[in-house]
């Protein structure tokens, strides 16, 4: 079986070394020998790790799609362009695709790129492309296929859990514990597309559609980053019983609506999702028969995502010497809950004048806008007071009128930290 | 499709549910709509719930398998006899089979079944029988085929982790935990199968053959149950950072050897598996390529291994339909590692005379048969002391002359618990 590797970074040239280190063990398992027919790489002349084969290196990415000799094509370049363009020519020419490339999938591209592989009953796979080396979509696509779904929570972008994660056992502040991340290598020069939640979307997007069989893009996904997470808030979450955490959600919310979105959220301590440490990735999945599952493990890195990619390949080709594909039940469009329609238990933090009546008046407010208030905590200091709320479950169009007000009021400095808490009961 | 279900427990009735409320949605996913051919019982006249057609009922088990119509064997019924007759019929009929039996999976008939499957080249399909609901075997078996496993460490077993939990959290001892159990009807009358290990044997052998290709039998396996467990062992794990879990391990030990075991275990807090509360199971894996990966979920129940059975049973109809078999790769006999080359750490407690001299002549001991103790700690009581003694990596054979050796010693009144420590770095 003649593979054609699409880029050679961390994850293309851990691939090229498993495929070298365990090429017999993979004939087995595979049903055909895997041999690299050329990796298309940008740049000839960068240094690469000395077991990347260079007589190898070609690039004419096209050209190497196109080979009559490749039977299967493994894209891990990322991005839409030119991905979209290598994988519809492998798609068309009936040779399937193992790919890693989340942004593409969670893109209109991407969906119209997993039609055509329906029509064609060409494999598309990509465990790789959420929450790494973890078996997720496997598990969601095939042991889970009978069960209906109600909620999946991950943990799915290891740089904010990193980040959360120091703030929370050093009481350290977000700008700092990024700066670490930078200098670790953990966080990009330019975190955009972690810390303000771009990355998580694109995988909650992805999940949307193995869970739950709904298309979704990315960019519909409602969106919230970690930027705005203050030591204040996670201490308070602490002594309440709760760890922050950035969690991408999916979850019915009626027959045919689903909330898909991306916020930091609070959890309660005793959860599953609270003990996911550092960078680490893990998905928490509530089926109506399953029951509660979670699955953990490394979301990135080389010989993680390489392995998720190994497992596809060996997928791919077993099906294609067997002549049939993977399961990929077709795809409804998504009715997505409008974002104010969200219902969940909210934390509020304020800071107000300490005097008199400011409780009242506060709280008058909560009431006035339906939302319930489950506990409240006031701790004062040099003439202000600080109230610590966690509502009921309310609406989230609700909780921005009420916050809309709470502004207006004289006796309320500022409105402080606004988080939603997952996987409580009340 | 015509499927026959032998057994009519807890998990068989889910089973027999699910096939009905779900039955357009599993068409859809399997390809072919599932038609309860026969549900075959001992006894017609037991009480079932209202949602079991009662027209399906038969006491001919091997008639119902026997039935030209039927398409696909799910078996329910447990134990060696009359199952490994059922499955083989099945099997020799070309009709693959969906089981949930560790028991016999676990018995030399139940590799002598596998081997079977594989010549006929019919599913043999067993996902619920380890871990419940958690898609570990898929995960293994697909996703991890083409990873190198280093070692899978689990909590297989609920009814001892809800014991230890217990015994953990409310400082309760195991009798007491026990007797609240059997209320609770998480442990049966005669415990022996959970607090023992067998149960957890059984499920250690079907890993060993998973993620490892070997065919081990649950007898085989080196076994200890939490019976000895005392709350002084937990209290001092707990004030050193650690938690007692009952563990099935399977380890790799050399280039062909193998390392199965269950027992307790001293876990560090920090560790994945130590968060793991009350009936859960968790299995946690070390893949060269993966690194360190976590599946959790429920690990028995009706619904929950029925939700596992529903998945087998689609995957068995796709490949049925496709004239292909879920990868079974070809099994080797194991080399097990004999029960004294074991390396790991150990906790140690003894209760000694509290006099001068006899710290230097336990070391001593320690010391002569090769055990390095990486911490200790003494506390005086009533004219004798306690000395908790936590070892660097040793040989189990080292650690079991050290402790006859320490009984001979006047000093020493009583070896008090001894367990090994995993997870941790030293």
């Amino acid at each position: 079986m003649r593979v054609a590797v699409l880029g050679c970074g961390t994850v293309g040239s851990a691939l090229v070394g498993i495929l070298q280190d365990r090429a017999d063990a993979l004939a087995v398992q595979s049903g055909a020998r895997f041999e690299i027919a050329g990796i298309a790489v940008n740049d000839l002349s960068v240094d690469r790790p000395s077991h990347v084969p260079v007589g190898l290196l070609t690039t004419d990415a096209e050209g190497l799609v196109a080979d009559p000799s490749v039977g299967v094509v493994v894209e891990l370049i990322g991005g839409v362009v030119p991905t979209e363009q290598l994988i519809r020519m492998a798609l068309e020419a009936g040779k399937p695709v193992v790919t890693a490339n989340k942004a593409l999938l969670a893109s209109p591209e991407g969906v119209r790129l997993r039609s055509l592989a329906n029509e064609r009953g060409v494999d598309l796979l990509y465990e790789a492309a959420v929450a790494g080396a973890i078996p997720l979509v496997r598990a969601l696509r095939e042991s889970l296929t009978g069960d209906r779904i109600h909620r999946v929570m991950g943990i799915v972008n290891g740089t904010t859990n990193f980040i959360l994660t120091k703030m929370s056992e050093q009481g350290a502040d977000y700008a700092d514990v990024l700066a670490e991340a930078q200098a670790l290598g953990l966080a990009e020069r330019d975190p955009t597309a972690d810390v303000e939640g771009f990355d998580a979307a694109a995988k909650a997007a992805i999940l949307a559609g193995v869970a739950f069989g709904y298309d979704v893009a990315g960019a519909e996904v409602m969106r919230e980053g970690i930027t705005a997470v203050r030591a204040v808030d996670i201490d308070f979450a602490d002594r309440f019983g709760y760890v922050v955490k950035l969690l991408a959600i999916v979850e019915r919310t009626g027959d045919d609506a689903l909330s898909v979105r991306v916020h930091p959220a609070m959890v309660p301590k005793s959860h599953p999702l609270a003990g996911v440490r550092d960078a680490f990735n893990a998905v928490f999945i509530e089926g109506e028969a399953a029951g509660e599952l979670m699955l953990y493990g490394q979301g990135a890195g080389g010989l993680p995502t390489a392995s998720a990619v190994v497992g596809d390949l060996i997928d791919a080709t077993r099906n294609l010497l067997a002549g049939t594909t993977a399961p990929s039940p077709g795809r409804l469009p998504a009715r997505l809950l409008p974002e104010f329609e969200l219902q969940t238990q909210y934390y509020i933090g304020l800071e107000v004048t300490d005097r008199p009546g400011v409780l009242a008046a506060v709280t008058k407010v909560f009431g006035d806008n339906d939302v319930s208030i489950r506990s409240m905590e006031q701790e004062g200091y040099a003439g202000e007071a600080r109230l610590l709320f966690l509502t009921h479950t309310a609406r989230e169009g609700d909780v921005r009128a009420t916050l809309r007000t709470l502004a207006t009021l004289d006796t309320v400095e500022r409105i402080g930290g606004v988080m939603r808490v997952v996987g409580d009961s009340g």
